[in-house]
């Protein structure tokens, strides 16, 4: 069960198809999938195998509207507290506003698994569109998307293969770049600050990019410190306070993200530590509210309100291109040397 | 058309109600709704009037599932770019998780004509409740909420009359206690920043709350400044160095939020102006993204994720009183002094 966007026509899966992959009847596939009537416990489990290997999702709008969509695009995110969604949310919701779409929004706390409930549940009203962020889902969410038979738009990233349509950025050259930027400004002794690995993707492949971008010039990478939870600001104080005290000759620090780098800054401002001199430091997203600490962090813009709009766009057939599904769009983050990052 | 809440039974309004209150029969009155059929300007004038005063929102679910509600439930906030809501939002996520109603969102930009056509586009679904920031609304947005025939919350604000249930905490009661805090440390000469009224009901009543606190005591505000758009951190800094500039004795400022008084705090560190000594700064909303700030801002509790929470569950029929519609929760804020206000 592959698809590879633009060539291979889709359709919504029916209870037929769930019936010949199970080889049970479709009366009885029903009344599986409706929970009702009596049915032996392996039949029901062979039934519930295939659907959800299919990517089958019952239709909770009944009977007359059964092929009908509602105008509800379904939004899918990792989570709502980190500053990063809200402004992705706010280009959906802004380009979305002439259409009649509406989004539906859902959260998986950085969980697959998650994910995967929560995509079923939105898929069974029939939406408009599915916009989803990442590239990574387990198997089952995988084949859902596959065979919605609507708009699907992976957003934020684009390293590797996505269910239809994509827009975001590369986080693996965002690292690569950050790191042929520091290295071209004479830091050598370079630690690495973020959150914790395997829960943020993209963190993960701005490492791997930024680490690609260190051994271009014979550079490995001094040390690395991960966290999860807490305030960022406060954790970006205390791993910078962690990582200068294992290594007091490090020459730089690159953040997973803005909120931890500016913890880390106002750390080492209160230390006198002088920054970018002794050391420098970067981070990630371009997060506004930090304008008005008192240095300007290093960071690039993730393009976050510019992916919202854009893989909103596709889903109610506005696309800038013209095609409708199988679109790539990769927005290009810009280098911000901020405050905090010397000049050779 | 009014509603005190329990005391009177809702339906939701039919065609008949809008024939009735016009005075043209039923099927000229669907013939306007759906726009179809020859009717004259003056009768489509009449029935359009009719069904705004009434509240009336056509369904878009058609024909049979016409009765039927949505396991949908509109929330409706001023804006995703302010710090506060995602934190309601998720309050809300994470109370319906199990419940399988999701959330469908709309933004109204803090405008009230624009909270209306919001309504009315989300009523037309049939959600299975409305949860909505604030009492200040249009006569036609109240009129729909009214006759929604379904459980409608309004949040954040509790200073009004509610049209059903109300979840939040008083502004009023927010300002005045902290003028009260204040006043009875020995401050005096007090300056108010804030966002810029009438936009922001709940930091115009906080202000009111804040000038009888301080009234109590025979004191009058020294100086006010509003804004609006921008980098709340930067405009922080901004105000700050201009109240000062035009008032260098004032011995407090008062922030309608934590990032203008983050900004604030700063300011006054840079200049090295004795913080609390000289002059003490508080804002509001309890953001936990500035824990990690060189010293730590007084503020109050805005209880944003309890008050998305406590709404969703009286939506969801699982309100900790056992009441349905009509119920009042009001929450306190509570005053965390920080390191910004001195104590006798």
């Amino acid at each position: 069960m592959t698809n590879n966007g633009l060539a291979e026509p889709r359709r919504t899966l029916t209870l037929r198809d769930v019936s010949e992959a199970s080889g049970v009847s479709e009366m009885t596939v029903s009344r599986v999938l409706r929970n009702r009537g009596d049915v032996s416990p392996a039949t029901r489990e062979k039934v519930l195998e295939a659907a959800k290997a299919l990517g089958y999702v019952p239709n909770k709008i009944a009977g007359a509207l059964a092929s009908q969509r509602v105008n509800l695009v379904a939004v899918i995110i990792p989570s709502l507290s980190n500053l990063v969604f809200p402004d992705v949310l706010s280009g959906i919701s802004a380009e979305l506003e002439e259409t009649g779409l509406q989004p539906v929004f859902g959260v998986t706390n950085y969980s697959a698994e998650k994910e995967e409930a929560v995509l079923y549940e939105m898929l069974s009203w029939r939406p408009t569109g599915v916009i989803v962020a990442g590239l990574e889902h387990t198997d089952a969410a995988r084949a859902m998307l596959e065979n919605a038979g609507i708009p699907i738009v992976e957003i934020m990233d684009v390293d590797g293969t996505p269910v239809d349509s994509v827009v975001g950025i590369s986080h693996k050259r965002a690292g690569l770049e950050m790191a042929r930027a520091i290295v071209k400004e004479g830091y050598r002794k370079i630690g690495f600050l973020g959150t914790k690995m395997p829960y943020d993707h993209r963190a993960r492949k701005r490492l791997e990019g930024f680490e690609a971008g260190l051994a271009e010039a014979g550079i490995e990478l001094t040390d690395r410190e991960f966290y999860s939870g807490g305030s960022a600001l406060q954790k970006g104080r205390e791993m910078t306070e962690a990582i200068l005290a294992r290594n007091p000759d490090l020459d730089f620090i690159y953040y997973s993200n803005d909120m931890i780098g500016a913890g880390g800054l106002l750390y080492c401002l209160e230390k006198g530590i002088d920054v970018p001199g002794q050391i420098g430091l970067a981070g990630f997203n371009g997060v506004d509210l930090l304008e008005g600490l008192p240095r300007k962090l290093a960071t690039m813009d993730a393009c976050r309100h510019e992916i919202g709009r854009r893989a909103a766009a596709i889903v109610a057939g506005r696309s800038e291109t013209g095609l409708v599904g199988g679109e790539r769009v990769e927005l290009t983050p810009v280098l911000e040397p901020g405050d905090t990052i010397h000049r050779k």
